[in-house]
């Protein structure tokens, strides 16, 4: 594996996202977590599984300066990976925990999202779902897990505004669960992921399936149809001079 | 236009009911505000739209006294329009702000909570959903639209007491954004709608859409049924004695 | 009747489960529950319907120490009783106020949850969704029940953990709406059921009918899975080790 590092632990295995400075997601990253986590599902002494970012930052979402280049088919591509990938960890049948070392902002928020719980490190790490500030749009099924976490109100403030949030502020939003230090949050992690580990798997996993209730093949076509959507904004012309921007200051 | 007076300023377009001293709802004003919305939203200068009243109401909901004498077929007409006039607010791709100037009742709270953001002068204003007070039913649309406001339980509260609320305990519940005074609400709406207006707008249509997520088509028969069954409570003896008497008060 | 006895009182009819000392839910039980329910719904004298538990306990939940000889499609009937119960209360047209005098735990937690109104004893009464502590699966009904009264999150939290939570915790997190003590408690829960008898009856059941919005077509086959499911894992050598010790402890 390239950009995903894995450790295992006490029946718990760790994911780092590992690629460049900001871990930006690209196509081979989630072909290496799709591939990670299939291999995991079937281990029987994997319980728990955490994901977390190298370095100082969880993920900053799409690899944009990357993507700029990109024909629009091979954009398409990705964004089908990513959406299937979310929806997979979603759906994934062992407990997830997401270790938010750093800033997780737009699709790096999103995975974190998919996960069963969210830990997350105070101080300058920022949160965000900030698409709406850069002129993209976003997919049907992130929209229906995140109104899911924080409820539809909270979910449009968040969307509508695209502000960044402190871990405390995203702890009050029911963004994520806790609140954790650089120091200690592998170790807060590890022990979330153990508590989940200690459960009756197959209730486990039967329970959170039912009480997700995000049926895939229903989310098929709505979200093809926020596909679509999304790449003819993301290729506006307006849209491209603000990604073009972005890429000046990486 | 006859009962729904507009304005237009920096980019924000204000609608203003004005039909007799509480703003009742009626078939032609309805029609109106469909028309204007429909206008405004092929005009490129506007980005965000302003609802409120004239005087001290808002709206206080159906034109009750005018109501009681009409047929079943031309009742049914007018909740066809309303029906459809709430969900079309809510699907609207530009920004829309309510800003509760006074009492916003029944059709008028309706109205209300189809719009981005409420603001509502505190005071003597209330906000309700009083139809299990005296009486009627409600639709499948806006029912659903307040349980994305407030969540399912506050919903029921809501319904299930009829209760009129302050300003300041709508707050507390979801059902409106923020509270203002009758001096500042004018400015107060206008620079919200001005931050709406600020962002990307397809970014901003194609986000809302999917957040909102209420698939008319989907909503066309239980919308019926529920139109079915209101008029039938609503033509109901004890209905039409408590409606009587309600045009006694006015 | 021989586990549900019933009184009436000033149109408002109370139903006492009793069953042992823990009113644990059998199929016989369950029948006279739903049998009693059918002829009060057509009784016009009665507005509302108050289910509570003889001695120290609401209903402790299935009765498991009976259940462990029962083949498969014994059991598969009980289920299929259980479900349909829970969604007839839920979908019940006249309002329903449950009375936990005592411990609301699994089975007893869910007839708890499917009615209008819950007050609960404060003390040493817990209530709880505990089946993944001793490996049950759940029902696609009762989550999305509960869902509804909690919300997605703390749902998770609910069933994820299977924690004990006393009347003031469920309070807090939504899974009751009122605590009461053990002197008050049957006073308490006959005042809020008039407050619901006092409402317009058409109107409240038509407007509780939009506001749970649980189609049943649409359930079944959810429901179908989500038993087949739970038989599955309940017959499973590691479960029935578990539920084979709670024999022992009762």
């Amino acid at each position: 594996m390239k950009y995903i590092l894995s450790e295992k632990k006490e029946g718990i295995a760790t994911l780092i996202l590992s690629l460049g400075k900001v871990n930006a997601l690209n196509l081979e990253m989630l072909e290496e977590m799709h591939k990670v986590l299939e291999i995991l599902k079937d281990d029987d002494e994997i319980k728990a599984v955490i994901l977390t970012g190298q370095g100082k930052f969880f993920s900053f979402g799409f690899d944009i300066p990357d993507f700029l280049s990109l024909p629009r088919e091979v954009f398409r591509q990705f964004l089908d990976k990513f959406t299937f990938l979310y929806a997979y960890i979603y759906d994934y049948p062992k407990a997830t925990v997401a270790a938010l070392n750093g800033h997780a902002v737009a699709g790096g928020c999103i995975l974190a999202m998919a996960c069963d719980y969210r830990l997350m490190v105070t101080g300058k790490a920022k949160i965000a779902l900030n698409e709406v500030t850069f002129g993209a749009s976003l997919f049907a099924g992130c929209i229906a897990i995140l109104k899911n976490l924080v409820g539809q109100r909270t979910a449009e403030k968040i969307l509508f505004s695209g502000a960044m949030f402190s871990a405390e502020e995203a702890l009050n939003m029911g963004l994520i669960d806790r609140v954790s230090s650089e120091e200690t949050i592998v170790h807060d992690a590890h022990k979330v992921a153990q508590e989940f580990a200690a459960r009756h798997s197959p209730a486990f996993s039967s329970i959170k399936k039912l009480v997700h209730n995000i049926d895939i093949p229903e989310f098929g076509p709505l979200e093809r149809k926020a596909i679509d959507k999304f790449i003819d904004i993301w290729y506006s012309e307006k849209t491209m001079k603000n990604l073009k921007q972005i890429k000046i200051h990486a």
